[in-house]
């Protein structure tokens, strides 16, 4: 099956249980619960909780074990994206094409919403938390990736450093390693976490490098992608003088260095057994997120 | 021991506790671990931590054991104090009369430091989860009350009936036992939980009551407290046009309230067996909050 027909069936999938999660939410007032489905159901790659799905059934885990610790990921992630995007922190108006949260609910309400969101993930994984240890072991993966040690870590950076004249190499690989890493290695980590730590280092590496890509990528796309393709406010990086991989390694040589990257996940994937035809398409579908 | 001497103590217990959490606590940058040191250190009558630690010496569970719940609860209520206290939100600049989280490390930061304590709240918890079943349910617990259908569904309920002319009971209820009474419950159930379900219905509602108690007590204080002995401003539900319970049942009927929960509180605490004496204290405590 190619690449492009294995993502839209995980995707699918994902799209699936993340609906029947929608509907079944039912809280009061209903301003919060309008809130969390809107920013949940405004799209978008899903390629954290894509990856782990894949990941999960390539190394023999199977997808339906993951499945509500995928959920759970893009809960985080979507509760991230609200959070980020509010006037006091990168302040953008839209998100994958539409309005932010904030632009429809009004900034309380969107804080209240990202809350709500991270509440509602840590409460699915409680209850994969009765099933075993293993279970324990990828739900606490998951918080420290994207806590204080983690992804918010990365934001605390991200924000310190706007505005600041140091473009300093080692400051940019904290922000990528912890904003963007973290949460992408816990999508490649847990599936080996509850399949007796299989491929654990080599997944905890290729998560980190995917998570390196994905960034470099993002911050070029920020210079010459398109609003149409993207759905958010481009431009926004050099508007706001942050610290990104064009303004510490310059356009050409970050070009560079999706190439180097692209060719260390290789690296890593070939040393994993079994039928990783897809991660190989994936390392190859982020590269070409730059057309 | 009088009842002073033993909130004394567990206070202290506490405190020392919360210290040493703060001082292993060490992410980076800095400004992230000053701003949810800052928080966590503004000090506070820390009542949910108090009375969790307190029922479960009474009912025999062991204040050891709920130790770490006490902790992430404290964590959880200082999140919602920080994010409640944004511009966004309720626009408080002080708290513990001290200056405001955002107003110390501005908003973002104050958002990002919200969002940390949450997260390493359930970092504690799922730690404590690989103890046993019995302990996955106790940080369930305190996750769905903390969360959408618990205290942030109160703060939601709080922010959409701001400057509205309804006065109604069921939503002032709602507001009450939500953003209030749930955390509250959680502090007086968990010990329940880690012990059988030991007067698990009794002590669920106690916590409810205890939690109505203080809100009414809060708004009152608000009318005719003072800002030395709170540490916060004052007055702020009037200016903000807030549903509270002095707006719904005037001045004098919630005092008349206070009285008749206290009674209600009392019965409830008259069906536990062993040496309750802190808890009827307890109750005392808050009603004379008012001085």
């Amino acid at each position: 099956m190619t690449f492009d027909k294995t993502y839209e069936e995980y995707l699918c999938y994902f799209n699936e249980y993340l609906d029947k999660f929608c509907n079944e939410l039912n809280c009061t007032p209903s301003v919060l619960n309008d809130s969390l489905v809107y920013s949940l159901k405004l799209g978008g790659k899903r390629i954290r909780p894509v990856l782990m799905l894949a990941v999960a059934d390539i190394i023999g885990t199977g997808a339906k074990k993951v499945r509500d610790f995928a959920l759970a990921l893009e809960l985080i992630h979507t509760y991230s994206l609200i959070h980020d995007d509010l006037p006091d922190m990168d302040n953008d108006d839209f998100r994958r094409g539409k309005p932010s949260n904030h632009k429809v609910f009004g900034a309380g309400n969107a804080i209240l919403a990202g809350d709500g969101l991270l509440n509602t993930a840590y409460s699915a994984l409680f209850n994969e938390c009765f099933k075993g240890n293993e279970y324990v072991s990828a739900a606490k993966y998951i918080c420290d990736c994207a806590g204080v040690y983690g992804m918010i870590a990365g934001q605390s950076a991200d924000l310190l450093h706007e505005n600041d004249d140091v473009a300093d190499e080692n400051t940019l690989e904290f922000i990528y390693e912890n904003k963007t890493g973290k949460l992408i290695t816990a999508a490649t980590v847990v599936p080996s976490i509850l399949n007796g730590g299989k491929y654990y280092s080599e997944l905890k590496a290729l998560g980190k490098k995917l998570g390196y890509l994905f960034q470099l990528t993002d911050d070029i796309l920020d210079v010459e992608g398109n609003f149409e393709k993207l759905g958010k406010s481009l431009g926004k990086d050099e508007q706001e003088n942050k610290l990104t991989g064009v303004r510490v390694y310059g356009l050409e040589n970050c070009k560079l260095r999706v190439d180097v990257t692209g060719d260390d996940c290789i690296k890593i994937i070939d040393g994993i057994d079994g039928d990783t035809s897809f991660l190989y398409g994936f390392v190859n579908f982020v590269k070409t997120r730059l057309g």
